[in-house]
């Protein structure tokens, strides 16, 4: 594991990364509401938000888009990522060497595994390719690791999450991404999981879209569980507003506001 | 992407593909009405038309002709495709590698990719492989985006089709040529959902053939929802006069012309 | 394609291929008649003569028999085959690396693709690494193209035959060997399909033992009707006098004999 | 197989390996009763006792714990392993390189093989390339020879274990890690099957957590039948005092005492 | 082929390996009448006898015990194999790679094909790398030719055991290990099938015990019919005393003596 506090990733130690992959992911649907989001340039200028530590987007994205933001966004690849036409078991593609996303100015990774998915060990040896290849670049793996597939009882169990965070230390990721567990207490033995004070980092899933207020608070739980921050998506960009709900959010993560203060800002 | 105002692949940032493949992908029922155009010269003579800005083809059919035609045509080699003989789930063949399309002249290439099929996650992996040799070469990529197989329940939907455009953004394709969606409103749709204004090119697939003007108007269609152009096979070199229908094309791609004023000409 | 005039594969612009991997894909019942042709030796010597421009067997005879016969024999070194025992969908192992072939003397290169079943799409994909290393070894490749297997209603009318011919011109084939389509109107339409004029070559297959008229009769309407000449293994060697035979087929093929004229030599 | 008698993974011949890949292989239900054992850092405390002779854990926890403990602990990097989530056949991921494992330290690889799984042929395959690259670091390989899957009557039968011993010989791991046969009789089978005096060494694979008396008899019989020690996990790691049962293995493996004499230190 | 006169692996052309893979492919019940030969020391010092041209073992094996024999045992190395505890359509796994073979001294190599099996064609293909392989490090290679699966009708007919014969000289093997098809005339059948007199070397597979003068007649049968001789494991290390039949099998093989005079020394 890379120390992060002084990553791109990261800062001091805290993460918010705002992640802009739906459109391979879930497609046009996503944006059914706000159709200009479907511009990668609308989510790049969100993301030059001094909140945010990182974007996470897929290669097509990242190629198009990064160049024109390369002094105000920090980049994180997404190296695999699968259509939701896709209607075989839980897998994804990967869609991005570790050399290319190196080349094209990738500052962190990002590496999606299905645990419990019948292409459970096929994704676990991929990403050890892409593991060793980014310890080569000095570049941090996140690994969005979310147990899915047939394999699978109850993929939103405390213990089924806390698994799940313990699987990307164990494989050597540096941060772990991982859906919340639904309450703090849940949230700390996800931490310990990943190997408590000096494991690796994890990090919430912002989910789908929830009222600000729910939102936060589920965030500011994450950082009292020890946890490091938070991946955000269509709780960003979905909203009319993304800079509010990034003042908010950069509050509570960095700078340890209550949700109340967070909001009132 | 790359930038395509001046590529090979098209003209003023206008494109019209001359696709070739149909003696692979289809075999010999689609030349039934017009054996001699079983002889590739008869289309690589249709692709020195001024208005075509690139010839798609076969490696062994690029391999053949292309050296007589290296003055007067811009080669497209498309790098996968199957017999209609193959009864499995879509699926495509990688008949040509990168390096050897550039060794015998390529300039521009293309992929399709079935997305939805069960092979689309190998799929998208051979395009990476694919996408990334290309940009080595400086060669822009086409992806001829065709949802398709077990997983889809309709492929000509709006959505579907915008969805198949933004995969070829989000996986680093420079064109995606899509179906049309059956009207100007739905091909808006498709070229915002592939970035819009500074995402990639989109361009219409040209299908069998249909009359004329219901071909032009579609093709108008597509220019004035922002799409880049055509590419088209059946409704080229089907028709018993290939240079007439191109003329009109032409205009309706390179000059702007209307539909009423292009089939005058 | 590569120029075949002066190639050691033909003579002309003729083919007279003699096939010997028989016992490889069928095994010792192809020798039950005569089964001194198990020795690979007497079918060297029958290679040895005039009209045959080239001997197809696997690997293995290559090693062992070629050097003996490297200054009378013209080798084309079979790259992929299977026995009979095999009982799954159509396949054939590659059993040779082109660059072994070429250690080992081979002056061309053949290779089977069964367009239809369900490995055609994998067979697609050895044929495309084996044709582009035989490009670097300038080593004529061709394809024994046959449409066989589940996807298939009927392996032996015209088009499907026409259509494995095109297959070996998309793909990028030197030489088309199919079954006779039993007309010389349905070669004809064969020919075409593979390119016409400037195409690729197309050979017929020889098939079962039948008798020297029917079976002369077959390659004449082959040349008639544009192709090159002939692939053939059993109709020489289950005939007591393979001399004979090859003969006539040299007077049909390399002189332009009727059959008449060719049998009463 | 390599002289292990003063290898890091062996003192004197004997073997006393602490295994910890129970995060990943069992997940976080193995730390119920002392949560705090989820912090690799109390199990590589452990690991510096004195009678343990090598620590076997993940790349992941290895990365993130080793560096600190490089002067005081002996690393094995276990190569593959699996979550339980997974629910398909026998099977495990290779989720570390060899080349890798040495560049962060390891002494000694770690490889599982579950003989009879439809598997079985893969991971041996697997298992060749790493005992292969395992030769040219100097690196000695552990097989936990596991018969396991579909093709499996009995998997604690004595003839089973003396198998699975006999494979880790015969595909060339330098130590053997099997179950506990239930006898000293059944394990002196399964010494001789790995080879005997000169064969392979045998270690005995800990289990789930027993009494320290139960347990010691086992160790106790396995090296009275000749085996090499033992690979233990939640018999040291779940007890509240580790030192304690470490202590008596010490002993035991080491110094040759009767479980007794052991128990009473 | 190689010309193996004068290999290590034959004498004047005559060979009998000694085999010792099955405590690999059957497991410990093969020594239960003898547990003592699980010991490889047993049988490589079996494998000194002067009638003996090749001991036929596994890599571990190999590593193990071969360097305190290099001086008196000429090494073949085993390819692939696998455990019976496999329950799938016959296959095997390659354990060992050429490169490594060559570095531990292997002067010969084996490799295993079952025809028909629904893994041949997977097979042949593992075979053609280890075959080029061998042929850069000058090793010749024995092909364990054992048609089974589910393709296959009677694997012990004349006609099967030819055919399998057959396939190791048209691969590319120097030596076809095939059963005996029990007889004479079918032998000289096999013995044809593979080339006859300028063809490939045929042994003998051994097979399980039986009485000696029962085995020494086929042997001798092998010899009669122009094999080269005998690859033998039970029938020699399942006997209390090696030596005896090891020196009628010399007598029979190398010195040409009936089976009578053989018993009678």
């Amino acid at each position: 594991m890379l120390p992060l506090e002084n990553s791109p990733l990261a800062r001091d130690g805290n993460i918010l990364i705002l992640a802009y992959d739906h459109g391979l992911e879930h497609g046009p649907s996503d944006f059914t509401d706000l159709p200009e989001r479907m511009d990668p340039e609308t989510v790049f200028e969100a993301a030059t938000h001094d909140a945010v530590t990182s974007l996470a987007v897929q290669k097509g994205v990242a190629e198009g888009y990064y160049p024109s933001y390369e002094d105000d966004v920090s980049l994180l690849v997404k190296l695999n990522g699968t259509s939701n036409l896709w209607m075989g078991e839980p897998d994804s593609a990967v869609n991005c060497s570790v050399e290319y996303a190196a080349e094209i100015g990738a500052d962190a990774l990002g590496f999606t595994l299905y645990g419990g998915s019948n292409n459970e060990i096929a994704m676990a040896e991929e990403f050890r390719d892409a593991q060793e290849a980014a310890r080569d670049h000095d570049l941090p793996m996140v690994m969005w690791s979310y147990p899915r597939g047939q394999g699978l009882k109850n993929d939103t169990s405390g213990d089924t999450i806390a698994y799940a965070a313990r699987e990307a230390l164990e494989l050597g990721a540096d941060v772990a991404k991982v859906k919340y567990p639904g309450s703090r207490e849940a949230m700390e033995h996800t931490v310990q999981a990943a190997g408590g004070e000096n494991g690796i980092e994890v990090v919430m899933s912002g989910g789908s879209k929830v009222s600000d207020e729910a939102f936060l608070n589920d965030v500011k739980a994450v950082m009292d569980a020890g946890g490091s921050g938070l991946a955000v998506g269509r709780n960003v960009w979905q909203r009319e507003n993304p800079t509010q709900i990034l003042d908010a959010l950069g509050a509570v993560i960095h700078e340890g506001a209550s949700v109340d203060a967070a909001l009132s800002e």
